[in-house]
């Protein structure tokens, strides 16, 4: 008999910014955060967990390279906790085989490069708690996984589920309630799409785990931003996504994205995670939401950037062939844009800018300043797949 | 008789920085702030202002083009607030010529390029301020004589006294007691020194004058930084200043320097001053401190940025070659390196990096990145010149 299953789990991407932990090995943050899951069928973490009594160690391979499983490390924690709901099954059902009593080997895979530069911490620890779910054939809901999750790292907790998603703080000092909820399933608001433009990064950043934890100590901004900013926004953009008010949504995003690198900024010594070419993005997206707010209309695009240069651009699905147009203007790319909904024809990308729009905000770069455009849009959350999808050979090696 | 006077004033660049008016018309600000007087030996501006039955209007004229004092601008309110006071010192000594009813002409010149992308209007209104006073012949104080260059340019309050200057912020409504005031004077620590790192920038930024209403009106972190951090930092820099204590002289200088940019960033929409040039010099000046700390040593160098790229070192004297090697080896240079405290011999900067400094900090850049760089030290407050450095000629015209 072989123990086996396969689950894939989603990217999501915050407009309310997870920036601080409370608790740095139970992964308990000092707000909350709110994020919008994208599309699996573009982005996604798959990942296969096999438990056999043949084993003689828990094991992990990330796209196809061992990784060492560090003893009190995060994945250590994530197979411990999940293997201590299986054993609780267990102890409620004596007929069920004892797999958690077996190691378990793990593997574990991306459908985007690294070289994206997309974090696949979220996607990935969600995928491998959702694979291990499914072996151990445990009752657990969404939110339930998403706090063994969020051990793994900290904003995989909001990878458990579709569409709108809130990690609630807590404030149980054992972390039993920072866990995340689904504020609207992606068929609430479909029409949300994102475009992702992956930029050219020469400096290594600091990581986000070391630089939240400089901000908790240094930044004098950062507690007004806890206690007074966030929850507020938390509120007004969980009314906007059940509203479907782009113009809120648009507007929360980007200050939140912006209060983030400032209080990134309030750190000593200071952490850019933004460049030059983050910097126009942010121009184009401002002058673009000008030109429809000047004619009366709403905000159409919002801008967030996580720790690093790349931009992620919420829109309406009506609106992305406009963005794409107008990025590639200031920004053209080596490779022909990768048309999943199939805005353009054959004639491709044109670099056309919408009327009205002031070119003179940010000056056209060379190629390869953004390499790469990616377009999707909110997706479903973890799915478990069939065999057929397995990364286990026979031998449970991938 | 010719009724006219020279003087000179300097630039002054601040450590804790002026971001915010609580009155836009009376220039009263929402914080303290405090900065270093440059030396006028390298960096002023020069104003003559004469008064004569014959002229027909008030006339300025910069660099040598005439420019509109608009009605009620603040050019206009400058000048009548010093024939206000002229006038009340016509009332108390009857025998004075009535200069208060002459009109004036005015000329002034910078010794930099406005290319320099050094702000002006510092040390341009204290230089102006300064010249009628001499003009009028009168009694008042640099912090009486503060009180009207601060409606002509906020900053330029602080241009009235040499070495190290606050301008308290008052709690008047009228503005009487927004003022600067002498924390010490440069012979108190004449080794502070600063280095200007002249950037280039691609980007028009947005002027002061409008940026800091718009984060008035959309940050939500600045009101935290105006009642509790900024008051803090006053009292602790002052300290640092009259101890000379480099080392927390610098820490502050740094924190709000990055304060400042956090937030500009947290406005709506953003504002970014700093670029990817800005960034590295940043990063060259903690690499720099962190050598210097982790062998147990002090902060040897502070970095601050105004409303642009450009970034001044503030350092001790000691270590202004370490720091100008530093600085060509990634940003070489056009120009030979002006260099005028004779610190390098006839070989020039070679663009030595020192011992344990890690070079991978920041990546190297072509020449012209930093355009140029000026080393200057703390300076001396206005001064009253001969007739010799006049601007008019005989007609009252430059």
């Amino acid at each position: 008999m072989v123990y086996q299953a396969t689950a894939s789990a989603p990217v999501n991407i915050a407009c309310i910014k997870y920036w601080g932990k409370r608790d740095t090995k139970l992964i308990l943050p000092t707000n909350d955060s709110l994020s919008v899951t994208l599309d699996q069928d573009h982005l996604r973490s798959t990942t296969t967990s096999r438990a056999d009594p043949s084993f003689t160690k828990d094991r992990l391979w990330l796209n196809g390279t061992e990784e060492e499983i560090k003893p009190n490390g995060r994945t250590a924690t994530c197979i411990a906790e999940m293997k201590r709901l299986r054993a609780d099954l267990e102890a409620e059902k004596p007929n069920e085989p004892k797999l958690s009593q077996f190691y378990v080997h793990i593997a574990s895979k991306n459908n985007f490069p690294t070289a994206a530069g997309l974090a696949s911490s979220a996607s990935g620890f969600a995928a491998l708690v959702k694979s291990l779910a499914s072996l151990y054939q445990l009752p657990s809901t969404p939110s339930e996984l998403s706090l063994i999750a969020r051990q793994g790292s900290g904003s995989a907790c909001r990878s458990l589920f579709g569409g709108f998603v809130a990690w609630e703080m807590g404030s149980s000092p054992d972390g039993s309630d920072s866990l995340a909820v689904e504020i609207a399933p992606r068929e609430h608001w479909p029409e949300i799409h994102a475009l992702i433009c992956v930029v050219s990064d020469d400096k290594k950043g600091t990581s986000s785990t070391s630089g939240m934890q400089r901000t908790v100590e240094t930044s004098t901004l950062l507690q007004h931003r806890i206690k007074h900013v966030v929850p507020e926004r938390m509120k007004v953009i969980s009314e906007a996504i059940k509203k479907r008010d782009f113009n809120t949504f648009a507007k929360i995003t980007m200050q939140d994205s912006n209060q983030f690198h400032a209080v990134a900024l309030d750190t000593d010594p200071p952490i850019f995670y933004m460049n030059d070419v983050s910097r126009a993005i942010i121009s184009l997206i401002v002058e673009y939401n000008r030109v429809s707010v000047d004619a009366g209309g709403p905000l159409k695009a919002a801008y967030t950037y996580d720790a690093g240069p790349n931009a992620v651009i919420y829109t309406l699905k009506e609106n992305v062939k406009e963005i794409v147009e107008l990025v590639v203007n200031y920004f053209p790319q080596a490779n022909q844009f990768k048309d999943p909904f199939g805005l353009f024809g054959s004639d491709g990308v044109q670099g056309n800018v919408v009327t009205g729009f002031n070119t003179a905000v940010a000056k056209p770069f060379g190629v390869g300043a953004v390499k790469n455009l990616i377009h999707t849009r909110v997706g479903d959350g973890p799915r478990t797949l069939g065999p057929e999808e397995s990364l286990l050979g026979v031998e449970g090696l991938p």
